[in-house]
């Protein structure tokens, strides 16, 4: 796959040039023009590049080529560098997570994809056919990939909350087994990477609402205010489901510890039942020489209705306890 | 069911017209007069329609659309978008939630409703009542309406606690089951279902409260105050139920744990009471040759009394032991 | 009982006049005078006649009547209202809450009181004997009452820990028992609501020494520290009571299972030692024709003798492995 | 004891006069003098002694009276009154808290001991041997009292850090114990009482370091930084314990239900291997008529060992399988 | 091994002298130079030469000299005073903690290694070769060593995880043990520690990059962000790892209830077949006179036969129940 996937010059929300990375300099000093150039796990000659032609901070480039930072925006002079993760789910229903970079200056906006996670193509098409949006800058752009991002946690988060459905509803309805506990734990796993991922977003929003003028129009304010709503709702179903979560897995305990009882319980009642014939045989098992039962034409019948009906009895009795 | 519920005209806390929403433009230019509509689940058409009146943004205008949004207050330009959570106890004791969304501007009050709540136009009537409060602006209107729906969580947490307070109940008095545990869980999930809708109203009131006087005239601030407190007060029952709904199920678990304590009593302790016989009837089982006591003529009558003796000795040694 | 326990007018510190409710205009209008007010559990007309005299807000009124406030202060122009909750030990050890709410303008202090507390005609006797301090105006006397309220939640928390060091006794001398368990959890439950009775006094003093200088004399405002230190301390208390009791019900838990595995070792030793005779009456029971011992004279005596002399060796051994 | 344990002026640094009580006012009229007075659990005549003396505020002298205060920093007019809470380990291996109050001004230091702790003679003659820093002021004086009484929590805590280590060591080497939960109950009631004790003392030392310029020389302020140090520090060391404390009780549970499933599986397990001869007792004790065995002549011993030797087998059985 | 392992004069990003202790005043005279001295555990003596040479607060060379500090930042007039605490794996897989203070002036970076810890010679020679950075100042040299003690912490968090893994992995697969119980524990009380030696960087970071401008040029600020960023990475992971280790205590604990249950049921499953032959057993060892069975011929087999199907079938029967 080609390390540079797209690198367009856009003026007033339409896209007037497909530029090489070497003349980008070029192309921003004309006015109202900007760059939006999209990277996918470049090398470092291509990161190399990039530095040079919007003069980055070699902290930020050293960044943007290990992947596995955490979410994160910092500014350097000028320029923003902000780090978000991707979340997809796979085929296996596990959660692939990836990570996007972006450099975003006065007349340029460059994104790094590393690992698991959609092109952007499909974004830039979109923001390409809305030009009285584009038009509004570099921003804009940058508004539009980040919102595509955390989109596609919607589906991941739901996928965990139906996966906490299901937890719930073995929890409820089936036994308790080690396969329930251990998914619990599993879940928990996976709804702490997801909060690690989106939490940081809060704060990125925030601060690109309110001090980057300079970078994000005004007039772009209100877009981030709409992925830093959309940040929150999904922080807010992660809580929830952790809390749910917590909540399972205590009841989970409670249940086993029911469950446990009630086989204690069915136990001791089957052994009272047997109890009974095991006393009335070892009782006529004695070798007292007078044991009038023991003569009786009809004592061995007898002994045994009775000792059915002792049985039946106790069996009755337990059951009317709830025991059996 | 209409989508436009109402829209009429207030001047001076007064209705002077019932409107249609193309003449709304032409409304609004008379001085102290604003506008009131309230719409019910509204097509698309008829949001852009609105939109058009009124210059909302299009963010606020898509949210308003796909209800599913989370309570919270946005600012655009002249305008503040608002979307509060309704809800209802359904006649299966569950809780219906549904969504109003309202869009305040210097003239106009526009309200959303989705879902599951009932309409306002008792709301509306109690205002035209009151004209002197009325006359106060748009911003009466909306506390108002915000108002009844505060007021709606009332009997549904009343419910919550009438639920904690049966299985408290259900806990101390009864044995441990596993219905319980699940209604335990099930009043968690709904509690927290209701703080997520209650808890963002605080920061709500807060912020109509303080930063928005141009639309929300200095001495209707009072009125949100009320709002506030209450949106305070439901916070603080709901956080008091799950404190307590933990503790519950830390009691529950012990009380299963003391239960399944008895059981293994009970069990151990009648154990001990059928050894006795089974003891006796197995030793006068053998077959030595000299066991005097088979040859007495009273023996088998006196070991069954002694035998009986003995049970009862041990039946109420456990009984004083509190092990039957 | 009257509605209108007491309304008397001070200049200097000093009681000047017993007032008439109707009256009040009339003194207010003379210089350095307030006048308070102590109502109990006023009528509608009553609280009316009230706000009239002294110009109320609305909001204020409907809260004073309708009780079941949570504890807060609130500024309507040049009044503050004060709501708090007042807590009383009952004859069965339980807490009776009831509510004060206060009216304080520039000169004058209206206290309603609600529900189950003392009379304030003691707190009023004792600020009269110290007309130096009773000089400073209406804000000593809120004060007054104030620091009488909080006081009487010291007994109450002394109480509570009380039950708690008896929770705490029952848990580690004596058996676990569900009565325990139901103390515990009746014990976070008065916990949970003294606290929400007492924590919102931190922020109503805070506010009442900073921000409201205008109706408080700034010599009063280390009054009002003091009683914002005791609600520190109740706070604390209450706060430490809590972490306390989820160890205690950790700890009972734990005890209950202590006790459980108890009971087992102990079945499981008397199991064996049973199974001892049982062993050997089975053995001597069976039919072979040619068993030695069952021919020999002293084989029965031997064999009783052998089986005792186990017993007891297996009780022993049960005794030192600390099973029985 | 003395009441008035020590009573001095210095100025730059050297004592030069032991002062009566009566005699302050004069001294203090002095240039750069200040007065340094230790107090034992005065009466209420010296403490009003003292008031007069250094004109100090009803308020203050009440809480000097009544020890039981929280730690805490109050300001009255030019005065500083601050409580702090003194610790040690008595011979019992509990702690005795005992409370410490200072009333600090432009030219005094009077400290007020109560309860169990060192005098603070030592500190003074600590002091006294360093004039160049004393020179600094009452402030230096109270940071030197502050600093010891801070620097005998270490030892307290250390003592509850070694008590942990024994609970630790007793949970996973010893059998599971009643004594044990009492234990971690007991430790877990003392960190929480040396961390209300402590755990004011950061603000406290904020507030010296920020606030009160006026009555500490800025050359001080970095002495009560390291006071300040060192209470974040005994904090941590308290909240470490506790989280570990909490560990260990959910680590000793866990552990008394293993040990509990292990007692049930010696017991299933040496019931197996008891099962087999009572089987085969009760097999030969039938009474039928035509069972060849009975009737060889090796029947008796070839049973007896085929008994024994199953036995074995059943043993090895459970104890590859980790039950025996 | 020396107490001084490196004293240099830096000019330009370049070394230019060695440089004795004594001599450093002279040194520190000339512009744009600055000193960088490196001690390991120095004796008093040396810290007081030290202390001299650079006008050092008497607090901040205690604290260098008694190591077993907190990780904090201090400003003493013109110098700063940092404390961190470096971490390392040892052989036996444990972490040894060791501390590192740095005092940081206008022209000057000391260094002092206390216990465990990497020497920095490593570090100086990477900033010796980067000259440009280096010129910088001694801000960057105190950046170099800070960075290289938190890049240490990453292998020692990896570990942990790696152990975490190792747990989550015997829980989930083998039998519940008290040795997992104990690992547990151990990977808390070891998280912990980390947390306390790391979290207190986010801060020293916040501070270093805003207040201190004066000794650390702006233009350096970017690096220390770095370190914060790292810092805040570590702890989070550290959160995280503690929060998975709680669910893994929790639902260790669940699999040992669950294990516990599946010993109760094989026992009650055995328990009903070996009932089976001992109650036929005891049934024909009646001693009725008239028992039809006992006569017949082939009674014996019979009943052992049908003894045999029955213990098969009830096998089957518990197997279907998942008992067996």
């Amino acid at each position: 796959m080609n390390e540079v996937i797209n690198c367009a010059a856009y003026s007033k929300g339409l896209r007037v040039a497909n530029v090489e990375l070497k003349d980008i300099k070029h192309v921003l000093q004309q006015d109202d023009h900007f760059v939006w150039i999209g990277l996918h796990e470049p090398s470092e000659e291509m990161l190399n590049e990039v530095q040079q032609q919007f003069c980055l901070h070699d902290l930020a480039i050293e960044d943007a080529h290990n992947a596995h930072q955490r979410p994160k925006i910092e500014t350097y002079g000028e320029t923003i560098f902000i780090v978000l993760r991707t979340a997809q789910m796979n085929e296996k229903h596990h959660i692939d997570f990836g990570e996007t970079h972006f450099f975003v200056g006065a007349n340029f906006l460059v994104t790094v994809r590393h690992g698991s996670s959609l092109a952007y193509t499909e974004v830039r098409n979109r923001c390409e056919s809305t030009p009285q949006l584009l038009g509004k800058g570099q921003g804009f752009a940058l508004y539009a990939v980040m919102d595509s991002i955390v989109d596609q946690y919607f589906p991941v988060v739901d996928a965990l909350e139906t996966e906490l459905t299901a937890i719930e509803e073995k929890i409820f309805s089936e036994k308790p087994s080690r396969q329930t506990t251990e998914q619990i734990y599993e879940l928990k796993r996976e709804l702490l990477e997801v909060k690690r991922a989106v939490s940081p977003l809060i704060d990125i929003c925030n601060r690109l609402m309110r001090f980057d003028k300079k970078l994000i129009a005004e007039e772009t304010q209100a877009y981030f205010r709409d992925i830093y709503d959309h940040a929150i709702r999904i922080n807010e179903m992660v809580d929830n489901a952790r809390e749910l979560l917590n909540t399972a897995l205590d009841a989970n305990f409670s249940l086993i510890s029911i469950s446990q009882s009630e086989v204690s319980k069915k136990m001791a009642g089957w052994a009272a039942i047997i109890a009974v014939p095991t006393l009335v045989a070892g009782f006529y098992g004695m070798n007292f020489r007078f044991m009038p039962e023991l003569e009786w034409q009809y004592g061995y019948p007898f002994v045994v209705t009775l000792t059915i009906s002792s049985c039946i009895i106790v069996y009755l009795f337990f059951r009317k306890a709830g025991w059996l």
